[in-house]
């Protein structure tokens, strides 16, 4: 009994969660509201209240709950093939719908609400930079990174342009042009010795 | 005649800018609407919307109305400590009010409503770029930088993980972050020769 009504419970958030991303996908953002993803859901508002105080907190799980590629490192020994690989895909997911779009909308929300940004830090920032660190860790033990290099930094450094494109220029974020960075980011801006 | 109508016409617009902010500050983006501005200014919700189309780009006019530092390189003949000085300049505006919560909000409206995007990027984005891209060539020509290095990555490269740390992690931006950034940039990723 208790089974039943956990997996119904689960399968309300599930329809919910679909209901914010069809509602944000068609009709933008601005127009999410509990009342219209309620109506979407066919269920009452208070539904969505009991587990979600904020559109912006609902938003974002249910963008996580896409369960979009986990955009690990591959490790085969070259590091800048592996930074690469793992770049374009995440250039693939930020270029098309429904990830694009809807991310790019949540970014936004993460400016206004506080608990929204943190909450993307806590379970989607923080593990890929965490991920990212491991990489180059291991790649600066084999010679491939600048003993010098600081790890702490990975992240912004790699991933900073990205965003860049993606949230201020917001001109079309290409494989070719996050293989330009990764070339100046590794030649670095120094003059040779 | 016509002189003392224009000028009148810009004092209105100067205080209806003004009242965005105001209204930005005080109760925060979420609660900005024209009819608020409106109120606050003491004049009617046409006068507002004659002038501007939407609230974005109202918020757009009104933050770059500010006339803040032009945030020019100084330059000394040393490249780092010239990118030094305007990146530091850079990091005093965005930490602290009113410039820093004010961009903030632009920039998640940035996410929302591409008219405001490319406003931003026209009149603030891009002319950052180019004073970016002009001291690097200087120092491209003076062997401070790298004969490789891609000009045109010049100013995501160097501003994207300022902008990462602003609105993804959103941990304080501090000089000494920013210092560590530009040591890691200038050395690059790659190991040393």
């Amino acid at each position: 009994m208790i089974q039943h009504r956990a997996t119904s419970a689960d399968d309300r958030a599930g329809t919910i969660m679909r209901a914010a991303l069809d509602v944000a996908l068609e009709a933008g953002y601005a127009r999410l509201s509990i009342e219209a993803v309620a109506a979407r859901a066919g269920v009452g508002k208070h539904a969505v209240y009991r587990r979600w105080t904020s559109k912006g907190l609902l938003f974002l799980d249910s963008i996580l709950s896409l369960n979009e590629p986990a955009l690990d490192y591959p490790d085969t020994g070259d590091v800048r093939a592996d930074l690469r690989h793992q770049i374009h895909a995440a250039v693939d997911l930020l270029g098309a719908p429904p990830w694009g779009p809807l991310y790019r909308a949540l970014l936004g929300e993460a400016q206004h609400d506080p608990a929204v940004a943190a909450g993307l830090v806590e379970r989607f920032i923080r593990p890929q930079a965490e991920k990212t660190e491991a990489r180059l860790r291991t790649a600066r033990e084999q010679g491939q990174v600048s003993a010098d290099f600081d790890l702490d930094l990975a992240m912004s450094i790699l991933s900073g342009p990205l965003y860049f494109q993606f949230m201020i220029t917001q001109e079309p974020v290409t494989h070719a042009y996050v293989d330009r960075v990764l070339d100046a980011l590794f030649a670095g801006l120094g003059p040779r010795p």
